[in-house]
């Protein structure tokens, strides 16, 4: 059984807990907590060299890092991933895109306002406000007409970007003026299996 | 033949144009200059609203962004993609570190000491620096005792973390104290058809 090391109010962590769900797959889940440092204490930093949750470790002891290489690796294969080529590489220009432009935005704001708000992180809060909001106008307007982000059907991408869009509110995001967001938000949260991202 | 948007000085750029040499691909390249805003007119933006380079338009007229996504579409049923599951989910993890840890910081550094250094940027110089040299140390981890990132075979994980480390010392990195990583350089710029960052 794979064994998913996480932080239960990560995003990143969540993602991959709802695609094992969303899978039927029974994992393991070991709970870290990022406050305290324990994603860099020597003996996780021997599994993950970059310190970070979520991180799967298989059944044959391989560890793979990154939350969007991890759900890449388990969709591959099944209906969460086109089969396509070009549509493949459609959702990873969606998760890549969250990870440069979404993230470190909007989840990092949320990050900060639930763990300490420094004087350091202040000074960062205009920007990182004014491009979390330019990351979800380039959603809102890919959206317009579409029912998911890749070949009208539910996919990785959809997962990769509904896990820090759906709670953007914790970091002070309004989505008030995103009506179509808020609407395929709707959808996600539709899906058969679909987790809430309290629940382990 | 697609057509390649891209910028000159641009390590993301760079991959691209590297990738698609080494495959011996024909392209077009249309310069824009990112510093005179030449990515953010109604034109380029209706191409990629997310407003970057480098963006792919394939003979379809379809376009791809993300540096990245637009490597492993090109890659994909090639040698710089292993066809192995578990490896390309390997070699999406370094890409994923790539765009989140490396190139946010190294990168960011590099283009800031080419256009302007603002007060604002200057604050945030201290944190970058030591999140730069962090990424670079799990590079320099990683490669003891290996060739290349990804089984021991040159692939688009080494194309992609390339454009940005050969170049850190244009951001200020000192790479004296990576001498694996400086070796790992060397074994890549050696690779066939290899072509500097500086060529179009």
């Amino acid at each position: 059984m794979p064994r998913l090391y996480d932080f239960l109010p990560s995003g990143n962590g969540y993602k991959v807990r709802l695609l094992l769900t969303q899978l039927g797959r029974a994992f393991e889940r070991i709970e870290l907590d990022i406050l305290k440092g324990e994603t860099r204490t020597p003996a996780f930093l021997e599994k993950n060299p970059n310190g970070r949750i979520p991180l799967l470790e298989l059944d044959n002891g391989e560890f793979l890092a990154e939350s969007d290489a991890i759900l890449f690796y388990l969709a591959d294969g099944t209906a969460f991933l086109p089969s396509d080529r070009f549509d493949r590489a459609r959702v990873l220009q969606w998760m890549f895109f969250e990870q440069y432009s979404h993230e470190p935005n909007i989840a990092t704001v949320r990050f900060w306002m639930h763990s300490e708000m420094t004087d350091e992180r202040r000074a960062m809060l205009d920007g990182k406000r004014k491009l979390g909001y330019a990351a979800l106008e380039v959603m809102e307007q890919h959206l317009r007409g579409r029912t998911f982000f890749v070949g009208e059907r539910y996919s990785i991408a959809d997962i990769a970007l509904y896990a820090y869009t759906h709670v953007a509110d914790e970091g002070g995001f309004d989505l008030s003026g995103f009506p179509i967001i808020r609407c395929w938000l709707e959808r996600v949260r539709e899906q058969p299996r679909h987790i809430p991202i309290t629940q382990g």
